[in-house]
């Protein structure tokens, strides 16, 4: 359930209903020279103010006046529709702006200033993205601090470090150089050479069981893992082998509304050395000129093998 | 290119930009107690009346505000989102409203009446399926009248008959009985006792290559077929055997993009026996029950046959 944005410095907030905690977000900002992908210039911070001065204040009251909007909802319709719910988001934009327009349009607002927050979102398919994130950290979260569970509860990474926190393991990171993107697609210009080490928090939608591990339900995305629809499936498949469960809530349709693997368990990743399959972009490692590839990354195996040391180490197991 | 539309008796009205070449459609009522489904109550009657007075006129000039509406864009990136273009038009229909909310909301109107158009095409996710049959027959048309042509120009069916034309054959008609609607899955209180047999102009989507021949793109009507995405990819595979090219705008994701089954030839229909499969509705057989269930239903052989021997003679060939 999305809600309550702040007027000031706008952020998405997402409660888990069950437990009451909150989870917070930026608004996405598209593509190009974006603030989320390093660039700066004033193009950059005309767009942040407006979304400061327009964009947040406005979500507030159609969120308000929609009384919530379920992300679960969504992103259980996108997967029926092509999206692997981390780098395709274009169905699941399109449910969202559904889910909008009725508000957008009936509370007190000039239409201009309207159409302005409409064409903002309608022009950038990612805009649930960080919704999507929101989500997917709110599930997680909920799976922390269980007794001698070897569950991943998030894996993020920063452009320098790849790093895992295990629900057994309390708030320790188990951290690994973050690698970089060898699968990629690169925009004309570029190449591996130009490419950041991985970098982003998006990998907590992997963490839940989408994006790379739902790679099944969105073909389109097969192309960056160098393949056709039958290594999408694959992938979806290996995933399967390194998680305990399928999620009911998001059945793929090519797999026979099969749910996605989740639950990335560290025992099956060190025992199969198969590794996550995360989908991601790729950001220019020292120019502002943001997004300049995106493909298809495997987390490192070192940090799964610290972290189940570790676990030995604190439940006092024999090696 | 769909266009203008006229305000006394409103019809969406599709163009042809290579011939100029229009054909016309009523607007799409929805479910439940519908004319199309033969229901004519004053429900039914009321709802017709608000198309002719609000939605016709403004959907007359939301359209000439947008330009015109691509029906073929719209679709291509429907098959792509799970739909099959016939019996599913979910993510096509969200498409269409992300096409005309800024003139919808532009125009000047009063706010309610533009909310209530919206909340009315929202709310129907067939909408967009008259557009879609305007789209296919212009395509169809403009494969009329070709000199030794043995492709099905149209297949049509009115609850007694089902009929086809062929190119080479003029403005004939090959009639058989229509066929009912074995595996189906029908409503609550409702069974194959109940439906009448086939019928619906509609038949035209699966002419042109889309609904039935492309049921690989939505798996999540295979079940229609009494079976998983192995069965819609089968049926998708069959109809490649019955017609003689492969259309590349609609690339069906789990086929690797493989473009849907397109130009069903009376030969192969007749040599192979492997009939053209429709996805359709069923229709209660004598009250104004209106839809009462939904499924796949195969095209007569007889016509088919009729056609050829019918080609045989104009052609003067040999038996």
């Amino acid at each position: 359930m999305t809600g309550i944005i702040s007027p000031s410095m706008p952020v998405i907030v997402t409660k888990d209903l069950m437990s009451g905690k909150m989870v917070y977000s930026t608004f996405n900002e598209g593509g190009g020279k974006v603030l989320w992908f390093g660039a700066f210039g004033s193009e950059t911070l005309e767009r942040l103010r407006w979304m400061r001065d327009v964009l947040g204040p406005v979500m507030k009251r159609v969120v308000e006046k929609a009384g919530g909007i379920s992300v679960w909802n969504i992103l259980a319709q996108g997967i029926q529709m092509g999206d692997e719910c981390h780098n395709r988001h274009a169905a699941s934009t399109n449910i969202f702006l559904k889910s909008i327009i009725e508000p957008l349009f009936s509370i007190d607002l000039s239409r201009d200033t309207a159409l302005q927050v409409y064409r903002f979102i309608a022009g950038n398919s990612h805009f649930f993205l960080n919704m999507t994130m929101t989500g997917c950290k709110l599930a997680m979260d909920a799976a922390r601090d269980i007794e001698d569970s070897t569950i991943v509860t998030a894996m993020s990474r920063n452009g320098t470090d790849f790093g895992i926190r295990v629900s057994g393991l309390g708030d320790n990171w188990f951290v690994s150089p973050s690698p970089l993107l060898l699968d990629a697609l690169y925009n004309p210009g570029y190449g591996p050479d130009d490419g950041a080490p991985d970098i982003g928090d998006s990998a907590i939608i992997e963490t839940m069981g989408l994006g790379g591990f739902a790679i099944a339900a969105a073909p389109a995305m097969a192309s960056f893992a160098g393949g056709g629809f039958q290594e999408a499936v694959g992938i979806t498949k290996q995933m399967g082998l390194i998680t305990i469960t399928k999620n009911s809530k998001f059945g793929v349709p090519a797999l026979d509304f099969e749910g996605t693997p989740m639950g990335i368990d560290i025992r099956k990743v060190v025992e199969t050395e198969i590794l996550p399959s995360i989908d991601s972009a790729v950001i220019h490692k020292a120019t502002g000129a943001g997004q300049i590839g995106a493909g298809i990354v495997k987390a490192p195996y070192e940090c799964f093998a610290q972290a189940l040391m570790a676990f030995g180490k604190k439940y006092d197991l024999a090696a």
